[in-house]
């Protein structure tokens, strides 16, 4: 008799129709098909066990998505605590401080006349619009914040807090920024200054010299540091671009400097980007492999589409299938609103890499 | 007091997580979000609008669907006819006889040796794995019907027919072709030599003289007879390729005999091609217009996500948001299963256009 | 001392400026460089290989690039026998013929309003546009080339042979379908039905009942008893498609007939489409060696860009580097103009698969 | 008789094959074709008219363009002053850094075993690889020189002014660094904590307390400043990313505080994202019209395409077709070598915006 093939395991399971199925078990389904589908339902699967690992959690967050009608969602994922950090761009922090004081970006469309749009001070971001009448307003009011601060750097981590405090304050209303102040979430901010963040912080300095001033390199020792104290880590991907990268470089800097840092244990990224240009955004998880960024025998997946059409869905499932999950979850213990962050009660310097054996 | 710009008018809605949605809540909100997410909830929106609306749907796919693990989705349509006619890749309804037959595709992986796959004849496609065995003896399959038929040119729509019901007779199993069969939907494949479908035509040729005739350019004549008889037409596209363009070419070929043919009044596509290469795989629905494929009033979508992600969720929408429209439609009659199709009763040919003023 | 690893071996050299440099010079250095610079490189390289070697080289076209500029560039390919057989979409050989017939596609632009185009009578392909009377009046002038012909199926072969000649006839002008004929290479077009070609074929059956069929089933057999013939192939492809898949079919046909056969030695592919949607556009060339569609030890490359951005280039390059290699190539000996294709002086039936041990 | 349509006025030009062209005369040729082609064609011809044109040109590069083998065209580009200030990711510094100091990237594979490459501590990029001993050597190299600095911050183009200085005395090696530390051209790396050089940064403070400062949003300061002093600016943007954003940004808020800055007057970008997911990266030019960072009747142009691919051919024809136009071009006097930058001999501050009427 013919021997089966040892490649023939599992058959795919082509996916049925019924209406009243949820989320969770909608990618249940979809674990057992291939492409993409697959992709989704298998980042379902690794993203509920990271949750059950007693690993710490790091999102990178790049792409707009807060413009695009994700910000609900990453401050569900940070109240509840299906991450433990932040890294994000700063358009996606700007955004989310837009909304959550009280402002809108609009349903557009991409086929449009950009000089008419000009014409009405309308921003456009693909088939979405903002005022820019009410993006320079913010500015401002960013402005006249860091003007209030010391006359000091501060690493974006320390900064972004004190921000999400001062807008959790003044608008008691939810969203990124907020929820991480009130979780005590750190947030990172690599490209600070390359963002409407930025912007409000270079006018805070226009007002008051000497203000403004963000310590990025900080940054680095801080989140190296925060890997080192707890090594085993985890990482969700947003649509690459700098965060992808960040969290990828404390794991490796933290190694440098404690051999028991050993890559992050899972890795989940939704991505737009593809591997042949050579571009971070779009490499392969198997990449970060030879580079130590991620454990030889990590869990993980790649989901090539955008977010704003796979995070609804994942997201909504996982809040079913991991509620107990998440509950029952140890949670590194951050405390990210001083001038040195906290990690299990122990200030974690940014100017030193703490050097273990 | 400042005037509001007119572009502003709806607000864009930050998806909230909500764990016991069901899929067609989830697409409700992902209509106010923007991007891909946005165009995934309105593709929902427009189908709906095509069933309520009495218009013949035609749906294209391309892409390895049915290995994927799509097929008892369109299977799903035919029967509860959410489409009234199906144009094809061969090689999506050669998978789908590969496991309506009751053999399988596997889940595997694409980083994989595919010198050890070729060892043991395993043929990948992407992430998923087929034996070349069962392969080989689908042709052989296939060739021995052919060599009962008739040595004459058969359309692929009525060669496509026969096969559904030799398939049905056969195993008594639910699939795409014998969906179709059973439902009595037409399905049309012009690139049918560019498959296995062909490849196990021309080995019923082998065996029987004179065997294997299709004759795709009846396939053209009778498609835009379909059209022209029926002028309110929709199009729903999964990918792209050859069977987009053919049903539009349907659309174009009729108007040319038939000015009361104006394009088709909707048309939802899911594909991963961009227009700027070209091809008209991803050309946009815009372009379409201009040749007057596309009504110029049309309601029309484009999702750029994989057809594997977004129509698991998308039918499991439909199916709870759409049951009651979709029972009370009005199916346009048509019965695929002669030498010529039946339309409203009527005979329409495969060797002349029908010319109408 | 430290031991070298085995991985570093050959290193980047940086691309230097040279404004006198040649195309063939340029992409000399390109193949010293990394992602697709370095595919375009190797190439030009791989190309050199096939022309130098004894193969029989199958050319696949697909998307719009005879709309698109590069019909002239193909028809030199065809001319000097850098290629033996080409398999192409049928609107490459529409669009060619459109030109040939002293037509032209013009410089648009995709910023268009598509409404004002249609009120034209423009049709619109990405950044080109073109006549629709013009094609209407293509249509007319195929649809009464076919009904002169003989009332049976001919294979598109044997069809694209004789429309060549007639166009040569009629208008003694360069481009693809008359470079062909005049050179004596075969061109298949399996998707035949979904094209304006179809469409003129169609119209001759309508002028003259039992016109315009058109026998892909024995496409098939004869591309596939083309390989068995000669088992030593190689395959060069733009874009994907239909041709893709066809020149391998042809392939693992024949090698299901003739064990001599063992894939294409050679293989080159430049494509926009990527691997991981499923689709056989974008698939790897690693992913053909598990079907057998390539040899094992075959020398591959994919060049993940535009043709229209790619081929100019590359042809050029590949105009001055092999000149004297082409001239002295052993051309495949291949008769395209009758009812039955000779190889090598000996009919090559349409009906049956030859055997072979 | 028939009008012509205002929208059929250039014909396409089909290319033709010489092989003696050089790469200025292949881009005039594909001006006249389609796609991407014809979009390089544009590209050299609107680079051209920049140089030709009083403007001050920034380029942005992002992606790993430099391992990637392109930094000696981006130090040609600065030595003869086809740009006037770069805006880069910290990795393309950082890889450029590593050749000049005499280390390589090598010729790699991107279907490798990654734990085989980390196994020999090899860092792969795609498919080209490095030493990460070699890296790591690199970051000390870097940290030493930063230990030497004053301890207080620099801007990032200050800093990496010195940097570039001190490699130069080091090595008397072209590069990207070097290049630019010799011709008085400016860099700015805004997202530098995000990369090696941040890296280096950081072990410097390890090394000695208080060093490692860079002061990113005095890098916005200064780069408005630039923008305000000479209004009329160009861009070229490789690859997107945080250059593509910054340089935009400095537009956007030089023109806040001077109302005779109007977006830049013209803009190519080469890039590989798309814009349909959101993200700045694939933005297209017409949205950034909609914000005014580019001007309303500025020359633009977008090229779908691998910068590695594309950037080659561009500048090899670019340097012969407009070395005249080089020559005589006034180039903008900026000095960026001071703890302030110098622009036409006066100073411009990190810590003010410089307001106009």
């Amino acid at each position: 008799m013919k021997k089966r093939s040892r490649f023939l395991q599992v058959p795919i399971e082509p996916f049925t129709v019924d209406p009243e199925l949820k989320a969770d078990e909608i990618l249940d389904k979809m674990e057992r098909i291939s492409f993409q589908g697959r992709s989704l339902g298998v980042a379902h699967r690794v993203w509920q066990k990271m949750l059950a690992d007693d690993v710490t959690i790091f999102m990178g967050m790049a792409g707009a998505l807060s413009a695009g009608g994700l910000r609900l969602i990453v401050a569900y994922l940070i109240e509840h605590r299906y991450i433990d950090c932040l890294v994000s761009t700063g358009a996606n922090l700007y955004h989310d401080l837009h909304e959550t004081r009280g402002q809108h970006h609009y349903v557009g469309s991409s086929r449009v006349n950009d000089a008419a749009l000009a014409d009405d001070r309308i921003d456009r971001v693909y088939d979405t619009y903002a005022s820019e009448e009410e993006f320079c307003e913010n500015d401002v009011w960013i402005g006249d914040f860091v003007a209030t601060l010391e006359q000091r750097p501060y690493t974006s981590r320390e900064f972004l807090n004190l921000l999400g405090g001062h807008l959790w304050k003044t608008t008691k209303q939810n969203g990124i920024l907020t929820a991480a102040y009130r979780a005590g979430v750190p947030i990172f901010c690599p490209a600070i200054a390359d963002s409407s963040i930025g912007m409000g912080l270079s006018q805070g300095r226009q007002q008051r010299a000497g203000s403004g001033h963000i310590d990025v390199i900080g940054d680095i020792i801080e989140s190296a540091n925060l890997v080192s104290r707890r090594p085993r880590t985890a990482t969700v991907v947003l649509g690459g671009g700098t965060p992808k990268n960040f969290i990828n470089q404390a794991s490796v800097q933290a190694e440098f400097f404690n051999p028991k840092v050993g890559g992050h244990r899972y890795a989940l990224q939704i991505v737009t980007d593809v591997p042949h240009f050579g571009g971070a955004s779009g490499s392969t998880l198997e990449e970060a492999q030879s580079w130590g960024k991620l454990a030889a025998d990590a869990a993980q997946v790649t989901v090539h589409a955008d977010a704003t059409l796979a995070l609804p869905i994942l997201v909504t499932a996982l809040a079913r299938s991991s509620a107990a999950i998440v509950k029952a979850r140890t949670r590194p213990n951050i405390d990210p609103s001083g001038r040195e962050m906290l990690i299990d009660g122990l200030s974690a310097t940014r100017d030193k890499f703490e050097e273990s054996e």
